[in-house]
């Protein structure tokens, strides 16, 4: 299977990298060439100079490459995604721009074509809530999605919590991990949020939606006096875009949200993003992992794999590896006696409970016929 | 698609109302026709009695027949689903007992007479866990899996933590809501978690595991004095099962856990599951959702849509419904002034800052030109 990449900024290198190191699982099974990597300017780039190319037109024309992965970003995306789903190229994107506008008319072509459109890399990082909510949602009556799904704003409002940081100085931060864009205006104003939950709404309601029906208030004015007031109060500032349907009618919108210490959204920290998603068949049901940075890659590779094949299909155990239980384990223990036992390994006494030192799986099978309780201590 | 239900219990009929219904969008591609329901006893069933069979035969010799899917959890389950597998049939199940034990050689029969295997409703009720490891495993070298897997077990300590009742009371309310067996000894023991940390692992590591190996320690001596020093040290006691993979060992255990109140596990009550798995490529991820109860059916019904379609492949939008935004939210705000605004909206101030009265989101947009941030409150 031959496949051009367009794009070699930080995820076109990563998703580079991963398929020339040919390592994973998937490639055992699957010749993936990647033929050619479309670039602005060919040098200094530091890959197989053979493969580097500036002409679209050599990858639309040549009959032998399946796959178009788009990483470019650029005004160009929508229109090379188009001709490459016309030329019946798969095509793989992590532009949920295009995806948020275009949605319906790319993925008619892709369908007329027989070719496949997937965008996982779209929305939440390299979370798989794209594949997941395709199917599931429509047998489980999705009515209401609820998430952080911005990265960089979330690193910048966890900062200022929890390192009592101003917000330029977190901002900053967030550039230099590799989080924030340059510009980062499109994620301080929720754009960028209101491009992803479009595209999670279209997926959950089957509708199509305009960004310009969605509301969106940013964060560029909170500081220090907002986030102290909101500590005070027990409450953490998260951003935060909400998606609801009812009776025919869609409400979705992007803004500041104060919330309980208590809420699982409330201990979502710095690039995380967790998508919490309500259906009558599922109830409510949550995805939770990095909404930035280099795991976007994975996604890439995540539908590369839909494109590939059926893994549930090929999924067979091949390797029968030693497993040993909980002896090399090591951890302290709350513990309660029914013997007396060794003061040595006790740390803290409780009555007829107690903290033990730290053991290993092994010591603490020792002790268990003089105990009728205990729970291994995560701190 | 002729479609054979083996059992008739609470996920039995569920799914078999679901199936009959025909009102979720998957079905309005595909004909899906239940053919047989097969029951022990086919008096006082309440369901299409022409369809009730009492005899395997049938099923497997009826070459009419494309989907088995097993939800008795008895000890035929494993020969009758080996059965079908041999005759070329698809087999769908909720049974982590067989899976646990037999995935290998049942797959292994799967492959070799080109059908699918497919146990999404083995692990985690509704959440989609067993298809997202599937499908993101191969590419991200996941070596540690942990999680809430047991609703019945995790209802229990959240009663016993939020309530203060007595052990047996929480499990009797357990029982009560339909989340624990008459016989909960699997569930108390940590045996069910056992099956399915073994299935999570098998996914993950690419390795057979016996169950044999997995350490597990059960939660029947928990009672209130335990729950107070647990609380006392500002921990939940959760039961939890912990898999990881260190130089091609496998460690796994089942046991009582103390983890500190804001440990993102610490927070998922009742019969909320939740499972952590962290791999190189992919960071830390999780997915959340109910382990018990009727979600389970859904489970089986994700697992009917693997086999009849690619549903990336055909989703399109087919509606355009109305999206307004947040005109009818109705919520507090916290705000901050820039100019001086109307004090009937005030219930509380704070300075230059101020939590409004209940306000819609058309009213909020009115005081917009006046604050210069806001934050919607959630409690």
């Amino acid at each position: 299977m031959n496949v051009a990449l367009l794009g070699l900024g930080n995820v076109g290198r990563a998703v580079y990298d991963i398929l020339e190191k040919k390592e994973a699982d998937i490639f055992k099974n699957y010749e993936v060439n990647v033929k050619y990597v479309l670039v602005r300017n060919v040098k200094n780039k530091n890959i197989n100079p053979n493969v580097l190319i500036t002409d679209y037109n050599l990858i639309l024309n040549d009959p032998t490459i399946d796959v178009v992965i788009e990483m470019m970003g650029a005004s160009v995306s929508y229109d090379y995604m188009k001709k490459a789903l016309l030329a019946s190229k798969h095509v793989i994107t992590a532009n949920k721009e295009v995806i948020a506008n275009h949605y319906v008319e790319l993925q008619t072509i892709a369908m007329t074509n027989k070719v496949k459109l997937l965008f996982e890399a779209s929305v939440g990082g390299g979370i798989p809530i794209v594949h997941t909510l395709l199917n599931s949602a429509p047998f489980n009556n999705i009515v209401k999605i609820e998430g952080i799904l911005n990265g960089t704003t979330n690193f910048i409002l966890t900062s200022m919590h929890k390192e009592k940081i101003d917000f330029l100085e977190a901002l900053q931060l967030a550039q230099q991990k590799g989080f924030a864009e340059a510009d980062p205006t499109a994620d301080l104003e929720g754009l960028d949020m209101v491009r992803k939950i479009a595209i999670l709404s279209m997926i959950c309601y089957g509708s199509e939606i305009d960004l310009k029906d969605i509301y969106h208030y940013g964060i560029k004015n909170v500081d220090k006096e907002i986030i102290e007031v909101v500590d005070l109060l027990g409450y953490k500032l998260k951003f935060v875009a909400s998606s609801s349907l009812n009776d025919n009618n869609i409400s979705i919108s992007v803004e500041p949200v104060a919330l309980k210490n208590s809420d699982l959204l409330a201990n979502v920290d710095y690039e995380y993003n967790l998508i919490s998603y309500h259906g009558e068949g599922c109830a409510t049901q949550m995805m939770y992992g990095k909404g930035a940075g280099p795991t976007t890659a994975n996604s890439i590779v995540f539908d590369l794999g839909l494109v590939l094949s059926d893994y549930r299909q090929k999924f067979l155990p091949k390797l029968k590896l030693a497993c040993t239980g909980n002896d090399k384990v090591i951890s302290k223990y709350l513990i309660r006696f029914k013997n007396k036992i060794d003061d040595n390994i006790i740390s803290k006494s409780l009555g007829n409970m107690a903290i033990t030192k730290s053991l290993s799986g092994i010591e603490l099978k020792n002790i268990l016929p003089d105990i009728d309780f205990y729970a291994r201590i995560i701190d």
